[in-house]
């Protein structure tokens, strides 16, 4: 890996109309030129940070081994709210507020150190109110030049860690949460596919407030006819309802946070 | 050449909100951290794969010669469909869904040889929704890291081909149909300026359900007054109907798929 | 700084779903692929350069030195407008439309030399309206290759410059205007917070037009309620009215170009 480029991914609720993730990455670059830079996101809900724990803790294994995260969302910038950098067993570092939502994402690929950010270490800033580019950014640009994170704070036993929403699994039964919904109006809920064998073909009921579906798991949108609505196992690796070339969000009216009960039939 | 970082141009459906093209940006960075990504544009409308057809058409030129073009728009995901490899003859590889819409760009470039993708060749998967990343990506990686489009399949005859459609030309006048509303509200037809040879300055009929206009066919925008509706040729190389400083889209309620006549003023 | 890969940061009333943006940076690295690329925004609204103006003065302190800045808000494409190329004292420079809106920002980097872009060096083109593809793209490529400015176009004295909005200090009060909202909702002024010295955790009126709040001036958002609104310093570094968890602009009704009054209390 010696001489590798550095990769940077950045998830955000600062979406892409205002400059600020283009100042974040302008400090970085101040840094080292040689990173390479990932939008994870940056349409996250603003201060939705349960959001953010989710796209994290399924996106995280796709970026390259000894990825650099820089997580930002931060409602309580400026206030008595640490940051913290975690580091993994295979490298990689998350950095970013020590809210929680970064942990679950860190702990799937094993937490090795957590660090305190030493504010002290970085340059003076004039302003509370923009950590992501005043403090965190230059941590970032620090450790894509090869720093180590103990150079950047001190080593602490704990961090905050955010709990995830788990499914209720019942027998043949399970109450899951929607977790997200995605520009194709897909229904990610937290029900792994192991979680509720169901069989590939198989029928499912879906219970809704005020509505009972039954539909068939499927292996993708395309086993079924246009404008039906499906169980697939969808790109989260979760359990999704779904409609074939439509929108299912739209069709249901359900939106994250929303639950819905997945039983077997027969 | 020798040496040169890779470029790859990615063309989807997915929009940024989603993690979608992190995702796949990560699995191809973990093949290649030297590789230039450019986001064409993430915006096509899903399933719109017409629409994708012309962005990448019109596109596909200004890239650098030997791009890697990742496009995914692919509503049969994980059905029968096949992935495929189109090379063309300076150098440039689209790799995506053989469903036809890759092929005008391809062709423009001039295609030497296609290969189907070996889904054997790559990393087992356990979800079938997702192929930009799971299939996709792997071989964009794997072509920017060096290797042939011969190692990831073996090469076909025959791939499928989307007609994107042509006006109607009728001596001074001519049937087109609107392509693309762009964010300024600019209508692109698919009428080259050379199939209606109309004089700079001079003035057109343009005839729209339950309308007629008459307006000036100009360089640019700014040659009429501001709110005056015109004709020029736009960035995409087509003639397109448009309001200086105003958004044609809105002020005449017309849409992709809209069919407009345009006639040289006798 | 010799061997390092340049910078280069866009700025454009674009948007990101029509393939512009990607056309634009397909051109540059035809020129130089070891060009980093960093979006600074393409949603500055259609045609409006106040907005971008405020946005790349506010911004381009944050890009590294020497960093490649390609501006263009540009409803004047195609006419007699020329482009320019602006050279800052730390090796900046700023190319685009030589309309006024990149000076403020350049000015504050400290402008040593002014080019007019010598159109006739560059590619010839079939097209008028798109020149951020077909003129700065290329002139950007070219710096970015390591040519001169003084290789693009003849040294020239003079230069536009667009004049932004100062707020009117009367004593312990202000009127402000403001110049952006951004995605949360701030509201950002034109006021700096030495212009009006509001003591951290003191109270503040702010009079718009059939309203006067009372709110306090703090560090950060966290240091009030949720849902309170407050001064703070922003992320811009000026006097922004905020509502701690919440959207100011909405609960408000207030748009970039109101003006507020801002006063100190007792």
């Amino acid at each position: 890996m010696a001489g590798a480029r550095p990769v940077i991914s950045i998830l955000t609720d600062f979406g892409l109309a205002d400059p600020y993730v283009g100042q974040v990455k302008g400090v970085i670059l101040s840094y080292c030129r040689d990173a390479v830079i990932v939008d994870l996101t940056h349409e996250v809900m603003p201060f939705n940070e349960l959001q953010a724990a989710f796209i994290l803790r399924v996106s995280a294994p796709y970026m390259p081994p000894a990825t650099i995260h820089l997580c930002v969302v931060d409602p309580g910038v400026g206030t008595g709210r640490r940051g913290i950098i975690l580091e993994t067993t295979r490298g990689d570092v998350f950095v970013g507020p020590d809210t929680g939502f970064m942990a679950p994402a860190a702990e799937i690929l094993g937490v090795s150190a957590a660090y305190e950010i030493d504010e002290s270490r970085l340059p003076p800033r004039d302003v509370e109110t923009f950590h992501a580019r005043d403090v965190f950014a230059h941590v970032v640009g620090r450790l894509a030049r090869g720093e180590k994170p103990s150079s950047l704070g001190k080593r602490v036993e704990s961090y905050t860690v955010m709990r995830l929403p788990e499914p209720i699994i019942e027998g043949d039964s399970a109450e899951a949460t929607i977790m997200h919904v995605d520009r194709f109006g897909n229904l990610v809920t937290n029900l792994r596919p192991a979680q509720l064998s169901l069989e590939l073909g198989s029928e499912a009921f879906v219970s809704i407030p005020g509505r009972e579906i039954r539909c068939r798991y499927v292996k993708s949108y395309g086993f079924v006819e246009a404008g039906q609505l499906l169980l697939t196992v969808g790109g989260w690796g979760y359990l999704e309802l779904s409609v074939n070339r439509g929108n299912a969000a739209e069709i249901l009216g359900l939106k994250p946070g929303d639950r819905l009960r997945i039983s077997k039939l027969g």
